[in-house]
Order: structure tokens, then sequence, then C-alpha cells
């Protein structure tokens, strides 16, 4: 079989050796004579797994102690409704930072239950760079500061911090968890979907400040409420259980790499090998800003788009798969997480000199 | 290894031959070159795989063509609150029976949303037993009438469907959803988390009558709106996608077996051969009126319930895992899901006649 190497942005590839791992303990989970699908959540072998899960992700990421650890289900679209439900906390108002498509459900979400306050918008610019913090327009009233710090279709990611005085920072990190070591201090709310770093689709993590917890608006489902699952340790109804336990996997996977600050020179290294090459020829297009560009989403055009499609169809044909930007924006992505190694990049660029030699 | 059975309550037992194909194919999905895990939610390959699990869940249940199928996220406890914010519909109070422990969950989240009308309650039969319809006070100005049809921790079934006139009627099927035919039709709504006769944790199931859905009230999340999903084929947001494909597995394993009026023959056989056993001693009891006896769920105690740790040490030592009772109840409980093999139970009560035999 050709080498595969998928470049989905999500559900998207994971370790091979996590695969070949879940794979070999499918049927039978340390001897237990039971797969971790057939785990009651409450049984001493499940709550062994989440509890390393949740220790690995604290080491990982320096959590402190006075941070809850949730594995929730519902996805980022859950949580844009959670967080004006649970962080609201009596005030009518919280400020949104508009970054393109997924910023933007986040703001839509919000506006049914609260004034929302754009801050600042990039649509000025196309959504192709991100509104530097001297132009926000911060509101002091606000319950919260929220931003998406990388956006998986635009391809922008912030590499710096937004500084919200005492306000509550709310940072959809879905797309870039675990590819870079960041602040959790600085934080009110972490929370990301698992689908691009941490594991299949389904787990939905959640970091929270544990004083901002515990005040809901009337009429948020008891599933809406943060305290309701952090006073259960996650087990308040039935969690996704392997898709915490693949999660688990990918954590171990991480720190035997050396952890965040060791993958991190890894992802730049992939990125700017791709990126590189995009500004070394007019051929192929990255619209993105040099200060925004996603190490982890990284769109791209073809000087001339009617190439597109035989560009995905060759692409497809050496086993670079789900090259195909999204249907909003068109052109190409090439979604580059954790688990994409070197060699995928290396080969992704290969193929674009090829195609640039034959096409350009 | 000694042979393990598994009487987990939920997550519980998976088909093996299931858990075989999924971890043969864990690495390399037809020929893919991915993970089911790996593939993006809208790729032609995971929507084959999540509309072959639709069409053989509609052909396994007869489910007819004005009847959305939805593969959501959140478990019964989800479902709790979706089902009044959706089938409300301008009214102000629903109809629940109180079956036990599931059923007052239920009654209790949606009591928070509008005001609940107990039909009746099994309190004064301490649960033992499901009240006749002919004790039930039904309004007639009910959005909808919910109830229990299997008590998952009580282990009480009900083999009939209530009649309830044009008043929509809904409900939890959780533990025994696709252990019998029902008729699909008398229902204006079916609800089941998959971790008992489905597939892994995180994946819940909802069958509705498509002209119940659309109308919500304020303040319901996007997330829990049916007609939100139902209009995006449960893409609104990415899916719990493994989880449909462990669902598509399992629904593949029945229709292979005969579908559900042989997997019924089967379930009764397996309950029957437990529940004969207990009745032929005093050493044993079963708790529950013979009409609402679960083929699902068998708690049973022992007359010395002093005995019980011993019980459950024996048990787990001969490979007999997860028999212990709630923890609301005591007791034992074997849960004997349509993975259970019939071996299985047979091993149970060739162990419990051995431990009369010791300890009687």
């Amino acid at each position: 079989m050709t080498q595969i190497y998928n470049f989905s942005a999500g559900p998207a590839v994971l370790p091979k050796e996590v695969l070949q791992q879940a794979a070999s303990e499918m049927l039978d989970w340390h001897a237990s004579g039971m797969s971790v699908m057939e785990m009651s959540h409450r049984g001493k072998e499940f709550i062994s797994i989440a509890s390393e899960a949740e220790a690995d992700l604290r080491e990982l990421m320096h959590i402190p102690a006075n941070y809850k650890v949730l594995f929730l289900q519902g996805g980022a679209h859950a949580q844009f409704s959670m967080i004006p439900m649970n962080l609201l906390r009596g005030k009518d108002t919280a400020d949104y930072l508009d970054t393109g498509i997924w910023a933007k459900k986040a703001i839509e979400e919000a506006a049914r239950y609260c004034r929302v306050n754009v801050v600042a918008s990039g649509a000025e610019q196309q959504y192709r760079q991100v509104p530097q913090q001297s132009q926000w327009k911060l509101n002091p009233d606000a319950a919260y500061v929220h931003y998406t710090s990388n956006e998986t279709i635009g391809g922008l990611e912030m590499f710096w911090t937004p500084q919200v005085g005492s306000v509550p920072l709310v940072v959809d990190m879905s797309s870039h968890i675990l590819s870079r070591p960041v602040d959790v201090t600085q934080y009110g709310l972490i929370y990301a979907g698992a689908q691009k770093n941490i594991g299949p689709a389904g787990l939905t993590i959640v970091i929270v400040r544990e004083d901002l917890i515990g005040q809901t608006i009337s009429g948020t489902p008891t599933m809406f409420d943060y305290k309701v699952h952090a006073d259960n340790d996650s087990m308040y109804n039935t969690p996704p259980t392997y898709g915490i336990y693949m999660a688990g996997l990918v954590f171990k996977w991480l720190k035997a790499r050396g952890g965040l600050a060791a993958i991190e020179k890894v992802n730049i290294e992939k990125s700017a090998l791709l990126y590189d090459y995009i500004d070394s020829t007019d051929f192929y297009n990255s619209p993105i800003a040099l200060e925004n560009r996603s190490r982890m989403n990284i769109p791209f055009t073809i000087k001339d788009s009617a190439l597109d499609t035989e560009f995905l169809k060759q692409a497809q044909a050496q086993g670079l798969l789900q090259l195909k930007g999204h249907r909003l924006l068109g052109g190409m992505r090439a979604s580059i997480y954790n688990a994409m190694p070197l060699a995928g990049v290396q080969a992704l660029v290969a193929f674009m000199q090829d195609f640039e030699r034959v096409h350009g």
C-alpha cells in the first residue's frame, strides 16, 4: 500500500503508535478480560484510566490545582452555549473577538443569552489578520472575554495572550491545544474539542478556574452546568469512556516525545517547511498575514484556481489525503497537527514542487 | 486466561466479533489508509459508514420514513432536558410515569421546564411493579407522556405499550432497545444511550416523528434543538464518529443473527434460565413482580446478605465480572444484554448453584 498522509482538519490523523496500542488492547485491556468500551465507568479499571489521563494532561499543560479538568461531550458547539450559561454570573454582557468563522459561531450563540460586545473584528482584512489588542474596545463590565486562538478554517493563529485585567479570559483552543506550551493561569476557561490534537470526536475538554463555576442562568440544562460535572469528577452521567482512554494514550505519547516544548519545535519545523516553500514561489499563495499563520491549519491557493481539481486528484493518488479547502473558502488546506510526521509535510512539499514543475 | 463474562449494566459487553473487526480495522479501514477515528465526518468514507448505520437501524426497527434518526451526544441525561425543550410546543405541562430511579431523574429535570403530572408511581410498591394503565391519571392537555420502558437499576421492564390517544408518547429505551421488536409508530420519540445494546458510551440515538420538532422553548441551546440536528443529518457539529461506526457494526451483527425477533428468543431463553433458577430456591430472591421482570437487568439478593461480599469475590475469581448491585440498592445485578452469550448465563447459574451448595 502507498504510504498515506492524512491532512484532514478534524477528525484528524492520530499517532500510529497510539492506534496500534488501541488495536492490540481492543479485546482485552491489561488482562482485565474486557475491552475499555465494555467497562463500567464507575469500575476501578476505568477510574484508573480516567485519573491517569487527567494527571497526564495536568502535567503536560502545568494546570494548577485551582483549575478543574472536565471531560465532556458536545464539542465546541456545546461550549458556545455553556460558556454564557455558566460565566455570565449575573452580568448581561460579554466581550468577543471576531477572527473568522469559528469566532462568529461562538458570537451568534452567545447573543442568544447576552449582549455581545465585539471588541474587534478581522472582517475588514478579510480575516487574514488578527486585530492587534491596541485596536480592541474592551468593556470593563463584560462577564468575560472570549477569543478563538486558532481559526481551523481560516488558518489564523494567535501567538500572544490578550491582556484583559481581572475579566476572565475564555479561549477556544480546539485546533492548537497541546501543540505548544500555554500559560493556563492567564485563562478563566480553556476549551477544546478532542478531534484535532487529543483523540477521537465526541470528547470535549474544559479547563476552568474553580471560582468561576456554580452560577448558571435560569433554564440551564443540568448537563450544561460545569459545577455539576466538576463535583462528580466528570461522571455525573456516563462519559465518553473510549474517547477518554484514547486521549490518555495520546497524552502518554506526547510525554514520551518530551512534552509541549518539544512538540512545539517539531511543529515550527513542519509549518516552516511548508510556508517557506509557498513563499518561495508565485505558483502557490498563503493568504494569511505573517504573524498569524497557523502552525496547524495551512490554507493555500494555486495561482490558477482551475488547477485545484487536478492538484487534489493527483495528491490523492499519491496518498496525500483530504487536502481540499473548506467549502466556504475553496482552495487547499493542509492540517498538520501533532500526529502528522515531518515526513508527511516533506512528501506534500515534494508533490507541490513536482506539480509546479509540470503546471507552473 | 479464564473465560470472562462481563455483567456490567453499562458500558457493557459488546459482541466479540464486533470487537475483533474493530481491532482489525483500527489502522486501516477498507484500504482507505485511515482509521475511522481519523476520517473527516464530511468525507465520503465516513458518510458511507453513517448512512449504512442509519439504514441498518431503520431496517432492524422498521422505522417509518416520517421519523428522523438522530445520532447525538450526552446520553439520557441530555435527553431529559431536550425533550421538554423541544416537545412542550407551547404547552406548559407534561405527563410522566414514575417507575423508579431513571424515571425520577427524567421527572426532576423536566420539572425545571414545565409542570410535571406524575400519572402513576410505583413508589408504594417499592418500585417492584409498574402501575397498570387503568391506574394512570393522564392529563389530556399534556404536551407528551414520558415513560421508562426498562429501569436499568431497579430491573423492571414494561412489555406493553401505553395507550395515550393523540398525545405523543416518549420513551427512554436506553437499556432494552434492540432486545426485541417494538412498534415505532406508537411513539412520538424514542431515545437510548448507546452504552448498553448499541455500542460505546458517548453516542445517543433519538428516533423522532418529524412533525413534532422545530418548536423549542426560549433559551434552548442550538445543540439541544432536534430540528437543527435533523436538518443537518446529525452533522450540525462533529458527531461521535467512532461510536457511530461501532454501532453500525453491532447493527450488522444483529442482522446476521436474524434481527430483533430472533434476538428476542435468545433473550427470553437467557433471562428465563436465570429467573427460573432464582425461583427454584429460597437461597436467592428476585424482588420484581413477575410481569415486570427485566430481560436485560436482573437484580437478585441472597437470603443472608452477609454473604454478598463472598459471593462477589468468588464470582470475580471465576471470571464473572461486575455483578455487584447498584450502590443505591445493594445486592447483586446481572445485566445480560444482547451481546451476553447464553454460555455466560449458564456459567453464572452454575456458579450460583455451587455457591448455594456450600453456603445454603
